[in-house]
Formats: structure tokens, C-alpha cells, sequence
């Protein structure tokens, strides 16, 4: 494998192993994106036998440079922390090295998040004037955008400073990569006024209004789906509680349409008539459609995915650690935290 | 007015300057609530003229005695805690006075929820062993019944033994009221583990843990449309963000279909034929048919309704007062919280 430096294409090592389908759907994603941008280079880092195994099921043909070899692999039920140390020639611990050692530009997982969010953070590192990393979801909003969501579970028990920072970093990613100009930026509490919050937000909402970001002020549940702000922040554990409970709309409204169905032939036939309209009104609240969620204010490009990742899914993550890395998004991070630093 | 021992009725103070079409819909819906139950007996606390104005206009009849005037008005700008100084002559504050002196069982209000908690906190005072009185609000379930979150916005920033109170409140106020043998009780986290959770729930946790309460350890942001426990607890700031996210599903789904009919005339046609049919199977998620929330932990009835309250939700809030009149609830909490403190 040759330096970054003696190559254009962008490398992105993705952890073969890490999804409920792995490593099959890691593979089919990752031709997938290498066919649709000739300029990505995908890194198959996993149990090279079943690697090359599956490639082959799939008729599919593959420099064998781009299998990097690790024999463990990390599961669910192994503790985020014990992995580094338990598990260094996993699939997980040896993409995020990659990345740390320059030989790849992004790292690309579907694994246990934990164990992810805790490679990137010790092997990779923190890029200078963030305290801690976050995982932000794009919710879709009624306005037919997105509402980005910091932090939704990369870390709990957040100070007024951690929100502070998510904000400063998710701003960046809805203008460089949602494309929105000046992003406005809504901190979640329980009501509009300066005054309504927890002692957390209330910290926050003075680092806000004193910052450069386009600040809205509070904003309250309500306004993530109405699109109020494009960027909300939160602590991980409100943010992680808001995200599955989003998730399960769609399980509800399925079953609730189940259950009226259930009562009559009529309504049977009325649920069966409106069934594939109500499926493209709805397509926006389905999670399975989206790729994985960024890991911003690591020292690299990460992209942590569903264990149930599909191969388009995987395919999305990988293309969108490509933009991020065209996008130069890990420097224009580093020098704006450090431009607020330098104030 | 008598005392309350020589009257069997269940005698109910209404703040009737309370929500935004007052008192008009609080004059109908008492006259509802009375009308269903001929041993509700409601007390309309406001601006005597106005009343006595409402009730004619509506071709109403209505014993004076029946009406206690009150000079001031609480609105939605007043600070909560002010009101009880300034505005003593407020229907808010003459309510939950009423309460206090015994002279009525119950307080039933849509006006300003914080100037509502305020006054029931402070002048009917807190259960012995209740440290903060909380809010619940019942959602719905996939499974056609209830998943009742405390709290929704009562208090934030609360500690491990306030959570711990609100489960025991929420599962009498589930047993009771809404005849759950023996409620699931849940706490909200952001995984089924024990180990997970924020400072404050891991602390939650062991106390539930040890208690009599059927508790079925943490559950997460989706398991309460999927109804997986009867009642959840949180910190008020989480279930705040949740209940008004949740009740902006149905504009969400109405923005998204609405956009979907804009985009053809077939595309209108297959909504316009679907409307019917989906408005029945989301009526559970139309939180305007609901009536209001019950206050638990005072000491004497009190149910808080939204400001848009319908006559119908405010019968409904009466009625509602009176079941946990009749159940002797109040009675239930102190005689359970007392067990507690005893052992």
C-alpha cells in the first residue's frame, strides 16, 4: 500500500467485517462506489479468506493490495473501551489505524458504534479545541429538508462547552455538505425564551449568542420536523432518545393501519388502496434509506453506518466520506476551532 | 359555598379565564361534565360579568352561587412564581386555593401550565415524600393502548430520587386510573442496559431496581410508541422535547402529503381518497382530542390542559378529576409514599 502522498485517488478503509450482513454488503457497497466515482479507492480491512470468498461468490474481481488482513473481529456485546486493547488486529481497530498512520483518508464502519466512536476517538484522535466527539443524524423536515441533530449518542452528560463545540462543527457540515449558506443554528430546550432550559442549555445558549453562528435561540421538539433550525444541539442522551424515537414512527404507523385493516373487509380495501402512496409519502421518516451518520471533531474522516446497512447504504457512506475529504472538511474544522481558540 | 363534608358531590374549581377561547369553552364543557355526571359539581373561578355574560349567550342556566369571582387574569406571559404574589385575585391562584381551604376537591385549569404548577406546588402544597410534583402525558401505543411518560416538563435537572418518585406516582396514577394490573414501569436510556444511561438514571436505576415496582429496567427512545412499558420516566427537559416532538408527527405527515398531492393531479387524486381512511388510523396521534394532564404529587386533585382546549377535552378534564375523586387517589400516593419512607 503506498503513501497518500503518491496518490490522487481518495482511500477509504472500510471495516469489512462490521454489519449484520458483513462482509458481504460491505462489498457489493464498496464496488458500487469505486464504479460511481473513479476516484475512490476502498480498502477491505477484515478476515482476508472471508473477503476473498465472498468477493468470489459475487463474481467480482479485486486488487488483492486492497484487502488489508485482520483476523479478529469486533461483535456487539464487546465494551467499546476493552476492544483497543483486546481486539488491536480486528477489522475496527486496524481501519481506524489506517487512517491515524495517513494511509487512508476515511474510515468507513457499520460495526458497534461504541467500539467505532472509541478507535476513532483514541486512535485517530481529537482534532485541537474539541473536547468531545459527536455523531449527528439528519432528520427530514416537512419543508422537505433536513434537520441535523448533534449529538445523538457519542457521549452523555454533556457540558455547555460540548454543545457549544457540536454546534461550531455541525454548522460547518450543513454549509459545507447540506449546502446551506449561513445555517441557522437552534439549541433544543423547553422553550423559547433565553430564560426556559436546563442548566446545560442555559450555559449554552450564552456561548451561542456570543459565537459567530447564524443563532436562532431555543428551540423546542416540535421544530426538528418543522425545520425550523438546520442545525439543533443537544445532549447525546436527548439527541440518541429523540433519534429512536423517530425511528419508530414509521413501526407505529404500520401497525396502527394493521389494526384498522384488521376491523373490516372495507377497510381492508381502503388500507390496501392507499398502501403505496402513504409508502412514498413516508419514504423521508425511513431510516433503512439512509447511509450512515458523520463522527465530527475526530482528527479524520469517519462514517459510523446501521448494523443493518444495505449495500446502497454502505455505497452512500463511502461516497460522502469522498465529499467530505473533497470538501478539505477536517481542515476548515481545525481552523475555525482554532480561530475560535485564538479570540 | 358549603363545607365539603356536608355535600356528597364532588365539588370542582375550573379556572375559567384559563385557555384562549375562556371562559366560553370551560362554561360548556362544565356544563357537559355536570350534565354527564349529576354528582360533578364545578365551581367557575373568574370574572363573575364575563361569565354570567357567556353563560347567557349560550342560553345556559346556572347557579350563582356556583360562581366565584375573581378579579385578575393570569396570561401566558406572567412569571409563574410572580403570579402568586401579584396576582392573588387571579382565577389561577382563587382555584388552587379552593383546594387548599377544602372548600373544593379538585382544580382544573388550561392556563399557564407553569403559573398552574406553581400555584399547586405552593399553595396546595406537596404530598409528604413527593420532592417534586410532575407532570405525565399519556401517548399512545402501536398496541392500542397508553405508554404514560412523567415527566413532560413539571421540573428539569432532577435527581435520581425525583425519577424514582415519579414512577412510583405514575404507576399508582396507571394502576388506578387507567386499571394496569401491575404496570411495566420503564426508565428512559439510551440502551437496554444496565450499565447505560447518564448520571442520573444509572442512580434511578438501582433505586427502581430495589423498590416494589414492576420494574422492567431501561428502555429506549422507540419502546414508547411500542408500548413495551406502561409507564417511562425521565428528566421533565427530555419528556418536554419528546411529547412536542411527537405532536408534530401529524403536521409532518400532513406537510409531506400535501406536498406529494402538489406534485400531480394523480397524485391528488390518491390522497384525496386516502384522507378519510388516514385520519382515523392517526386520531390516536391527535393530541387535540386529548384531554389534559394530571399534576401528581400535590396534594389534592389538579389537571392541566392545553390553552386550545375544546369544551369536549375540558368535560373530559373534569370527568377525569372526578374518577380520581372517586378513587380516593390522593389518599393511595400519600399512603404508598409513606410505606416507602417507613422502611
Amino acid at each position: 500500500m503506498s503513501e497518500l502522498k503518491n496518490n490522487l485517488k481518495c482511500k477509504i478503509a472500510i471495516d469489512a467485517m462490521g454489519g449484520d450482513f458483513a462482509p458481504n454488503n460491505e462489498i457489493l457497497g464498496s464496488f458500487q462506489a469505486m464504479n460511481e466515482d473513479p476516484d475512490v479507492e476502498v480498502f477491505l480491512v477484515g478476515k482476508k479468506e472471508e473477503i476473498l470468498k465472498a468477493i468470489e461468490i459475487n463474481g467480482l474481481k479485486f486488487n488483492h493490495d486492497q484487502i488489508i488482513d485482520a483476523e479478529q473481529v469486533v461483535d456487539m456485546y464487546d465494551s467499546p473501551t476493552a476492544v483497543l486493547k483486546t481486539k488491536s488486529d480486528s477489522s475496527l481497530v486496524k481501519g481506524a489505524k489506517l487512517v491515524k498512520d495517513g494511509l487512508a483518508h476515511a474510515f468507513v464502519s457499520t460495526g458497534n458504534t461504541g467500539a467505532v466512536l472509541a478507535a476513532a476517538t483514541f486512535i485517530i484522535g481529537r482534532i485541537e479545541g474539541v473536547s468531545r466527539p459527536t455523531i449527528g443524524a439528519a432528520m427530514p423536515t416537512q419543508t422537505g429538508g433536513t434537520c441535523s441533530v448533534y449529538d445523538v449518542g457519542a457521549s452523555v452528560d454533556s457540558k455547555s462547552k460540548h454543545l457549544f463545540e457540536y454546534a461550531v462543527l455541525g454548522s460547518i457540515f450543513a454549509r459545507e455538505i447540506h449546502q446551506i449558506k449561513n445555517p441557522k443554528v437552534g439549541l433544543l430546550s423547553v422553550g423559547e425564551e433565553e430564560s426556559k432550559g436546563n442548566e446545560v442549555t442555559l450555559g449554552t445558549y450564552k456561548l451561542l449568542k456570543e459565537s459567530e453562528l447564524n443563532f436562532i435561540g431555543n428551540v423546542e421538539g416540535r421544530d426538528i420536523l418543522k425545520g425550523t433550525a438546520d442545525v439543533v444541539v443537544c445532549d447525546g442522551f436527548i439527541g440518541n432518545i429523540i433519534l429512536k424515537f423517530a425511528e419508530s414512527i414509521i413501526g407505529f404507523l404500520k401497525a396502527k393501519t394493521k389494526s384498522f385493516a384488521d376491523k373490516s373487509l372495507v377497510n381492508k380495501l381502503k388500507v390496501l388502496s392507499m398502501k403505496g402512496t402513504l409508502k412514498k409519502v413516508l419514504k423521508d421518516l425511513d431510516y433503512q434509506n439512509y447511509g450512515g451518520v458523520p463522527l465530527l471533531g475526530v482528527n479524520g474522516i469517519c462514517i459510523i453506518g446501521h448494523g443493518s446497512s444495505s449495500p446502497l447504504a454502505i455505497k452512500n457512506m463511502i461516497l460522502r466520506a469522498k465529499e467530505m475529504y473533497d470538501k478539505n472538511l477536517i481542515q476548515t474544522f481545525k481552523d475555525t476551532l482554532k480561530s475560535y481558540a485564538d479570540k
